[in-house]
Protein backbone atom coordinates (compact mmCIF):
# COMPACT_ATOMS: atom_id res chain seq x y z
CA UNK A 1 0.00 0.00 0.00
CA UNK A 2 1.10 3.39 -0.53
CA UNK A 3 2.03 5.65 1.99
CA UNK A 4 2.41 9.27 2.60
CA UNK A 5 6.75 9.11 2.40
CA UNK A 6 6.63 7.10 -0.91
CA UNK A 7 5.33 10.74 -2.58
CA UNK A 8 8.52 12.44 -1.22
CA UNK A 9 10.89 9.91 -3.76
CA UNK A 10 13.78 10.22 -1.35
CA UNK A 11 17.13 8.68 -3.09
CA UNK A 12 19.56 9.15 0.06
CA UNK A 13 19.51 7.91 2.90
CA UNK A 14 17.11 9.11 5.74
CA UNK A 15 18.41 9.52 9.49
CA UNK A 16 17.00 10.13 12.26
CA UNK A 17 19.64 11.67 15.17
CA UNK A 18 17.33 10.98 17.89
CA UNK A 19 17.36 8.06 20.30
CA UNK A 20 13.84 8.48 20.87
CA UNK A 21 11.95 5.23 20.28
CA UNK A 22 8.67 7.34 19.81
CA UNK A 23 10.06 9.23 17.07
CA UNK A 24 11.33 6.18 15.18
CA UNK A 25 7.65 4.79 15.53
CA UNK A 26 6.34 8.08 13.96
CA UNK A 27 8.43 8.30 11.08
CA UNK A 28 7.90 4.70 10.16
CA UNK A 29 4.12 4.88 10.67
CA UNK A 30 4.59 7.65 7.72
CA UNK A 31 6.77 4.61 5.35
CA UNK A 32 10.14 6.10 6.20
CA UNK A 33 12.63 3.47 7.48
CA UNK A 34 15.08 5.67 8.95
CA UNK A 35 18.51 4.86 10.16
CA UNK A 36 19.34 5.70 13.87
CA UNK A 37 22.54 7.53 14.20
CA UNK A 38 22.98 8.96 18.16
CA UNK A 39 24.06 12.47 18.55
CA UNK A 40 26.45 12.48 21.74
CA UNK A 41 25.93 15.86 22.21
CA UNK A 42 25.66 17.49 26.21
CA UNK A 43 22.05 18.82 25.44
CA UNK A 44 22.67 21.25 29.05
CA UNK A 45 25.18 23.15 27.66
CA UNK A 46 23.98 23.70 24.16
CA UNK A 47 21.82 27.34 23.84
CA UNK A 48 22.21 28.03 27.62
CA UNK A 49 21.78 30.95 27.06
CA UNK A 50 18.50 31.53 24.85
CA UNK A 51 15.51 31.47 26.41
CA UNK A 52 12.97 32.08 23.52
CA UNK A 53 11.61 27.86 23.70
CA UNK A 54 11.06 27.69 20.27
CA UNK A 55 14.83 29.10 19.13
CA UNK A 56 16.19 26.75 22.35
CA UNK A 57 15.08 23.68 20.81
CA UNK A 58 15.76 24.21 17.27
CA UNK A 59 19.27 25.46 18.51
CA UNK A 60 19.67 21.83 20.50
CA UNK A 61 18.04 19.99 17.36
CA UNK A 62 20.47 21.42 15.01
CA UNK A 63 23.32 20.48 16.93
CA UNK A 64 22.18 16.84 17.02
CA UNK A 65 21.98 16.76 13.17
CA UNK A 66 25.29 18.20 12.75
CA UNK A 67 27.23 16.09 15.06
CA UNK A 68 25.59 13.35 13.57
CA UNK A 69 26.53 14.57 9.87
CA UNK A 70 30.34 14.61 11.08
CA UNK A 71 29.38 11.37 12.31
CA UNK A 72 28.40 9.03 9.65
CA UNK A 73 30.62 8.77 6.21
CA UNK A 74 27.94 9.00 3.71
CA UNK A 75 25.47 11.63 1.53
CA UNK A 76 22.54 11.71 3.60
CA UNK A 77 19.22 13.86 5.16
CA UNK A 78 19.27 13.89 8.73
CA UNK A 79 16.87 14.89 11.19
CA UNK A 80 17.54 16.62 14.13
CA UNK A 81 14.45 17.07 16.75
CA UNK A 82 13.89 18.59 20.51
CA UNK A 83 11.20 18.39 22.80
CA UNK A 84 10.64 20.27 26.08
CA UNK A 85 7.49 20.74 27.95
CA UNK A 86 6.98 24.33 29.89
CA UNK A 87 5.02 24.90 33.13
CA UNK A 88 4.85 28.29 34.27
CA UNK A 89 8.56 29.22 32.55
CA UNK A 90 10.29 26.22 34.24
CA UNK A 91 11.72 23.83 31.75
CA UNK A 92 10.43 20.15 32.93
CA UNK A 93 12.92 17.18 32.13
CA UNK A 94 12.89 13.54 31.99
CA UNK A 95 12.50 12.67 35.99
CA UNK A 96 15.51 11.22 37.70
CA UNK A 97 13.24 8.79 39.60
CA UNK A 98 9.84 7.93 40.48
CA UNK A 99 9.86 10.77 43.00
CA UNK A 100 10.78 13.55 41.21
CA UNK A 101 8.11 11.81 38.04
CA UNK A 102 5.51 12.41 41.14
CA UNK A 103 6.05 15.89 41.80
CA UNK A 104 6.06 16.54 38.33
CA UNK A 105 2.37 14.84 37.48
CA UNK A 106 1.15 16.74 40.35
CA UNK A 107 2.74 19.98 38.77
CA UNK A 108 0.83 19.18 35.70
CA UNK A 109 -2.49 18.12 37.47
CA UNK A 110 -5.31 20.58 36.37
CA UNK A 111 -3.06 23.15 34.69
CA UNK A 112 -2.00 23.63 30.94
CA UNK A 113 1.82 23.96 30.13
CA UNK A 114 3.20 24.03 27.11
CA UNK A 115 4.94 21.62 24.88
CA UNK A 116 7.84 23.05 22.20
CA UNK A 117 9.69 20.80 19.12
CA UNK A 118 11.83 22.07 17.23
CA UNK A 119 13.65 19.99 14.01
CA UNK A 120 16.24 20.31 11.78
CA UNK A 121 16.89 18.82 8.54
CA UNK A 122 20.30 19.15 7.75
CA UNK A 123 21.48 17.25 4.31
CA UNK A 124 24.79 16.17 3.57
CA UNK A 125 27.24 16.51 2.38
CA UNK A 126 25.99 20.56 1.01
CA UNK A 127 25.06 21.40 4.79
CA UNK A 128 21.96 23.25 3.99
CA UNK A 129 19.59 22.75 6.44
CA UNK A 130 15.55 23.86 6.88
CA UNK A 131 14.70 24.23 10.34
CA UNK A 132 10.33 24.20 11.54
CA UNK A 133 9.01 24.10 15.64
CA UNK A 134 5.92 23.54 16.59
CA UNK A 135 4.08 24.78 20.53
CA UNK A 136 1.28 22.79 21.66
CA UNK A 137 -0.73 23.54 24.66
CA UNK A 138 -1.90 20.83 27.04
CA UNK A 139 -4.27 20.91 29.34
CA UNK A 140 -4.53 18.50 32.26
CA UNK A 141 -7.73 17.45 34.38
CA UNK A 142 -7.24 17.48 37.95
CA UNK A 143 -5.10 13.74 38.40
CA UNK A 144 -6.42 11.07 41.40
CA UNK A 145 -3.47 10.06 43.77
CA UNK A 146 -4.08 6.44 42.11
CA UNK A 147 -3.93 7.32 38.98
CA UNK A 148 -0.31 9.23 39.71
CA UNK A 149 0.70 6.58 41.67
CA UNK A 150 -0.05 3.82 39.44
CA UNK A 151 1.27 5.37 36.34
CA UNK A 152 4.27 5.89 37.61
CA UNK A 153 4.56 2.60 39.23
CA UNK A 154 4.13 1.29 35.28
CA UNK A 155 7.16 2.82 34.81
CA UNK A 156 6.62 4.44 31.30
CA UNK A 157 6.77 8.20 33.27
CA UNK A 158 10.67 7.78 33.77
CA UNK A 159 11.96 8.30 29.92
CA UNK A 160 9.50 10.92 29.01
CA UNK A 161 10.45 14.91 29.47
CA UNK A 162 7.24 15.98 31.78
CA UNK A 163 6.98 12.62 33.27
CA UNK A 164 4.05 11.39 30.15
CA UNK A 165 3.30 10.25 26.75
CA UNK A 166 0.02 11.30 25.45
CA UNK A 167 0.04 8.35 23.99
CA UNK A 168 0.27 5.95 26.55
CA UNK A 169 -2.87 4.66 28.58
CA UNK A 170 -2.61 6.69 31.47
CA UNK A 171 -1.80 10.28 29.72
CA UNK A 172 -4.58 9.74 27.31
CA UNK A 173 -7.02 9.97 29.76
CA UNK A 174 -4.92 12.96 31.87
CA UNK A 175 -5.48 15.29 29.00
CA UNK A 176 -8.80 16.82 28.84
CA UNK A 177 -7.66 19.24 25.53
CA UNK A 178 -4.86 20.30 23.95
CA UNK A 179 -4.38 23.18 21.41
CA UNK A 180 -1.66 22.97 18.86
CA UNK A 181 -0.29 19.91 16.86
CA UNK A 182 -1.05 16.69 18.67
CA UNK A 183 2.29 14.72 17.01
CA UNK A 184 4.17 17.14 18.47
CA UNK A 185 3.51 16.11 21.75
CA UNK A 186 4.38 12.70 21.21
CA UNK A 187 7.97 14.24 20.37
CA UNK A 188 7.61 14.74 16.21
CA UNK A 189 4.82 17.23 14.69
CA UNK A 190 4.48 15.17 11.68
CA UNK A 191 2.75 17.86 9.37
CA UNK A 192 5.96 20.90 9.71
CA UNK A 193 8.01 17.68 9.55
CA UNK A 194 6.81 16.19 6.63
CA UNK A 195 5.96 20.03 4.88
CA UNK A 196 9.26 20.57 5.28
CA UNK A 197 11.04 17.73 4.08
CA UNK A 198 8.80 18.20 0.98
CA UNK A 199 9.89 20.97 0.67
CA UNK A 200 13.61 20.68 1.26
CA UNK A 201 14.03 17.87 -0.95
CA UNK A 202 12.63 20.09 -3.89
CA UNK A 203 14.94 22.64 -3.27
CA UNK A 204 18.24 20.08 -3.53
CA UNK A 205 16.99 18.98 -6.51
CA UNK A 206 16.10 22.24 -7.93
CA UNK A 207 20.00 23.08 -7.18
CA UNK A 208 21.26 20.16 -8.58
CA UNK A 209 22.11 18.95 -5.25
CA UNK A 210 20.07 15.36 -5.01
CA UNK B 1 1.67 -3.96 34.17
CA UNK B 2 -1.09 -1.86 35.60
CA UNK B 3 -3.35 -0.49 32.99
CA UNK B 4 -5.44 2.87 33.64
CA UNK B 5 -8.71 0.54 33.37
CA UNK B 6 -7.10 -1.84 36.45
CA UNK B 7 -8.20 1.03 38.62
CA UNK B 8 -11.86 0.73 37.54
CA UNK B 9 -12.15 -2.71 39.21
CA UNK B 10 -15.55 -3.19 36.92
CA UNK B 11 -16.70 -6.25 37.85
CA UNK B 12 -19.40 -6.78 35.40
CA UNK B 13 -19.17 -6.90 31.34
CA UNK B 14 -18.47 -3.74 29.53
CA UNK B 15 -19.62 -3.47 26.43
CA UNK B 16 -19.26 -1.31 23.04
CA UNK B 17 -21.88 -0.58 21.19
CA UNK B 18 -20.26 0.26 17.87
CA UNK B 19 -18.81 -1.59 15.02
CA UNK B 20 -16.01 1.13 15.07
CA UNK B 21 -12.18 -0.48 14.92
CA UNK B 22 -10.60 2.51 16.02
CA UNK B 23 -12.83 2.47 19.25
CA UNK B 24 -12.28 -0.95 20.12
CA UNK B 25 -8.56 -0.53 19.87
CA UNK B 26 -8.67 2.77 21.87
CA UNK B 27 -10.93 1.21 24.60
CA UNK B 28 -8.25 -2.23 24.67
CA UNK B 29 -5.43 0.65 24.80
CA UNK B 30 -6.67 1.64 28.28
CA UNK B 31 -6.91 -1.79 29.61
CA UNK B 32 -10.51 -2.65 28.93
CA UNK B 33 -11.60 -5.95 26.63
CA UNK B 34 -15.03 -4.88 25.68
CA UNK B 35 -17.38 -7.41 24.01
CA UNK B 36 -18.57 -6.21 20.51
CA UNK B 37 -22.30 -5.81 19.66
CA UNK B 38 -23.21 -3.80 16.66
CA UNK B 39 -26.61 -2.14 17.00
CA UNK B 40 -28.93 -2.22 14.55
CA UNK B 41 -29.84 1.44 14.62
CA UNK B 42 -31.08 3.72 11.05
CA UNK B 43 -28.65 6.62 12.82
CA UNK B 44 -30.30 8.74 9.78
CA UNK B 45 -33.64 8.74 11.31
CA UNK B 46 -32.70 9.45 15.05
CA UNK B 47 -32.51 12.85 16.33
CA UNK B 48 -33.07 14.50 12.91
CA UNK B 49 -34.90 17.26 14.44
CA UNK B 50 -31.90 17.90 16.92
CA UNK B 51 -29.81 20.42 15.33
CA UNK B 52 -27.40 21.14 18.05
CA UNK B 53 -24.62 18.59 17.09
CA UNK B 54 -23.44 17.80 20.57
CA UNK B 55 -26.95 17.18 21.21
CA UNK B 56 -27.49 15.08 18.08
CA UNK B 57 -24.44 12.84 18.74
CA UNK B 58 -25.55 12.21 22.32
CA UNK B 59 -29.08 11.30 21.26
CA UNK B 60 -27.26 8.40 18.77
CA UNK B 61 -25.44 7.50 20.80
CA UNK B 62 -28.06 6.83 23.52
CA UNK B 63 -30.52 4.91 21.02
CA UNK B 64 -27.09 2.70 20.21
CA UNK B 65 -26.33 1.80 24.10
CA UNK B 66 -30.63 1.29 24.49
CA UNK B 67 -30.79 -1.16 21.19
CA UNK B 68 -27.93 -2.77 22.74
CA UNK B 69 -28.98 -2.92 26.02
CA UNK B 70 -32.32 -4.57 24.60
CA UNK B 71 -30.36 -7.39 22.38
CA UNK B 72 -28.04 -8.99 25.52
CA UNK B 73 -29.39 -11.01 28.01
CA UNK B 74 -27.10 -10.08 30.57
CA UNK B 75 -26.17 -7.79 33.08
CA UNK B 76 -23.13 -5.00 31.63
CA UNK B 77 -22.51 -1.92 31.30
CA UNK B 78 -22.79 -0.51 27.63
CA UNK B 79 -21.07 2.10 25.87
CA UNK B 80 -22.48 4.18 22.95
CA UNK B 81 -20.76 6.86 20.97
CA UNK B 82 -21.36 8.98 18.04
CA UNK B 83 -19.24 10.97 16.12
CA UNK B 84 -20.06 13.98 13.25
CA UNK B 85 -17.57 16.02 11.41
CA UNK B 86 -19.01 19.58 10.67
CA UNK B 87 -17.82 21.76 8.04
CA UNK B 88 -19.57 25.20 7.22
CA UNK B 89 -22.85 23.88 8.96
CA UNK B 90 -23.26 20.51 7.23
CA UNK B 91 -22.30 17.08 8.23
CA UNK B 92 -20.05 14.90 6.49
CA UNK B 93 -20.54 11.67 6.57
CA UNK B 94 -18.37 8.48 5.36
CA UNK B 95 -18.08 9.01 1.73
CA UNK B 96 -19.80 7.04 -0.77
CA UNK B 97 -17.20 6.44 -3.37
CA UNK B 98 -13.48 7.86 -4.09
CA UNK B 99 -14.84 10.70 -6.10
CA UNK B 100 -16.69 11.92 -2.49
CA UNK B 101 -13.91 10.96 -0.80
CA UNK B 102 -12.08 13.31 -2.66
CA UNK B 103 -14.46 15.97 -3.05
CA UNK B 104 -14.49 16.09 0.74
CA UNK B 105 -10.73 16.69 1.14
CA UNK B 106 -10.65 19.20 -1.57
CA UNK B 107 -13.46 21.19 0.86
CA UNK B 108 -11.14 20.62 4.31
CA UNK B 109 -8.39 21.74 2.57
CA UNK B 110 -6.90 24.24 4.11
CA UNK B 111 -9.99 24.74 6.33
CA UNK B 112 -11.11 24.47 9.78
CA UNK B 113 -14.05 21.46 10.63
CA UNK B 114 -15.12 20.69 13.35
CA UNK B 115 -16.05 16.94 15.26
CA UNK B 116 -18.35 16.01 17.57
CA UNK B 117 -18.51 12.79 19.61
CA UNK B 118 -21.20 12.20 22.08
CA UNK B 119 -21.03 9.08 24.62
CA UNK B 120 -23.35 7.07 26.26
CA UNK B 121 -22.83 4.61 29.55
CA UNK B 122 -25.80 2.87 30.24
CA UNK B 123 -26.25 0.10 32.88
CA UNK B 124 -28.10 -3.04 32.46
CA UNK B 125 -30.86 -3.63 34.04
CA UNK B 126 -31.15 -0.69 35.81
CA UNK B 127 -31.14 1.65 32.63
CA UNK B 128 -29.57 4.45 34.40
CA UNK B 129 -27.02 6.37 32.30
CA UNK B 130 -24.25 8.69 31.90
CA UNK B 131 -23.74 11.31 28.96
CA UNK B 132 -20.38 13.35 27.85
CA UNK B 133 -19.85 14.47 24.61
CA UNK B 134 -16.84 17.08 22.81
CA UNK B 135 -16.46 19.08 20.30
CA UNK B 136 -12.91 19.65 18.92
CA UNK B 137 -11.65 21.83 16.38
CA UNK B 138 -9.16 20.73 13.11
CA UNK B 139 -7.13 23.01 11.07
CA UNK B 140 -6.00 21.46 8.01
CA UNK B 141 -3.21 22.73 5.87
CA UNK B 142 -3.56 22.64 1.94
CA UNK B 143 -3.37 19.82 0.54
CA UNK B 144 -2.03 18.74 -2.52
CA UNK B 145 -3.44 16.99 -5.58
CA UNK B 146 -1.23 13.64 -5.44
CA UNK B 147 -2.07 13.85 -1.95
CA UNK B 148 -5.38 13.42 -2.05
CA UNK B 149 -4.69 11.29 -5.06
CA UNK B 150 -2.68 8.88 -3.02
CA UNK B 151 -5.05 8.99 -0.36
CA UNK B 152 -8.06 8.01 -1.67
CA UNK B 153 -6.52 5.07 -3.73
CA UNK B 154 -4.91 3.98 -0.40
CA UNK B 155 -8.76 3.15 0.35
CA UNK B 156 -8.79 4.42 3.93
CA UNK B 157 -10.28 7.07 3.96
CA UNK B 158 -13.50 5.20 2.67
CA UNK B 159 -14.38 4.13 6.27
CA UNK B 160 -14.09 7.57 7.68
CA UNK B 161 -16.55 10.19 8.75
CA UNK B 162 -14.79 13.10 6.38
CA UNK B 163 -12.91 10.84 4.65
CA UNK B 164 -9.59 11.07 6.90
CA UNK B 165 -8.73 9.93 10.04
CA UNK B 166 -5.79 11.89 12.34
CA UNK B 167 -4.27 7.99 12.99
CA UNK B 168 -3.24 7.21 8.99
CA UNK B 169 -0.31 8.26 7.81
CA UNK B 170 -1.67 10.46 5.84
CA UNK B 171 -4.55 12.16 7.96
CA UNK B 172 -0.97 12.68 10.27
CA UNK B 173 0.18 14.91 8.15
CA UNK B 174 -2.84 16.42 6.57
CA UNK B 175 -3.69 18.26 10.17
CA UNK B 176 -1.53 21.69 10.91
CA UNK B 177 -3.43 21.92 14.36
CA UNK B 178 -6.33 20.68 16.59
CA UNK B 179 -8.28 22.87 19.66
CA UNK B 180 -9.68 20.21 21.97
CA UNK B 181 -9.83 16.74 22.62
CA UNK B 182 -7.75 14.79 20.37
CA UNK B 183 -8.99 11.12 20.44
CA UNK B 184 -12.21 12.85 19.94
CA UNK B 185 -11.40 12.70 16.52
CA UNK B 186 -10.41 9.81 16.39
CA UNK B 187 -13.51 8.81 17.80
CA UNK B 188 -13.52 8.08 21.34
CA UNK B 189 -12.84 11.08 23.50
CA UNK B 190 -10.50 9.53 26.04
CA UNK B 191 -10.34 11.54 28.77
CA UNK B 192 -14.18 12.53 29.62
CA UNK B 193 -14.80 8.51 28.14
CA UNK B 194 -12.65 7.22 31.53
CA UNK B 195 -13.75 9.99 34.11
CA UNK B 196 -17.50 9.21 33.48
CA UNK B 197 -16.73 5.87 33.46
CA UNK B 198 -15.06 6.28 36.98
CA UNK B 199 -18.21 8.43 38.56
CA UNK B 200 -20.83 6.04 37.11
CA UNK B 201 -19.09 2.97 37.94
CA UNK B 202 -19.44 5.01 42.26
CA UNK B 203 -22.59 5.74 41.81
CA UNK B 204 -23.65 2.43 40.95
CA UNK B 205 -21.68 1.03 43.75
CA UNK B 206 -23.18 3.51 46.13
CA UNK B 207 -26.72 2.58 44.92
CA UNK B 208 -26.02 -1.04 45.69
CA UNK B 209 -26.52 -1.70 41.61
CA UNK B 210 -22.97 -3.21 41.11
Amino acid sequence: MVKIADLLRLKIPFVLASSSPRRKKLLEMLGLSPEIVIPDVDEDNIATDVYDYSLKVTEIAKAKAITVANKINYDAIILGADTIVVLDGNILTKPIDEYEAKIMLKKLSNRTHIVFTGIVLLHKPSFKFKTCFRRTEVSFRKLEEDEIEAYVNSGSPLDKAGAYGIQDDFGAVFVKSVNGCYYNIVGLPLECFYTSLRKFINELESEGLL
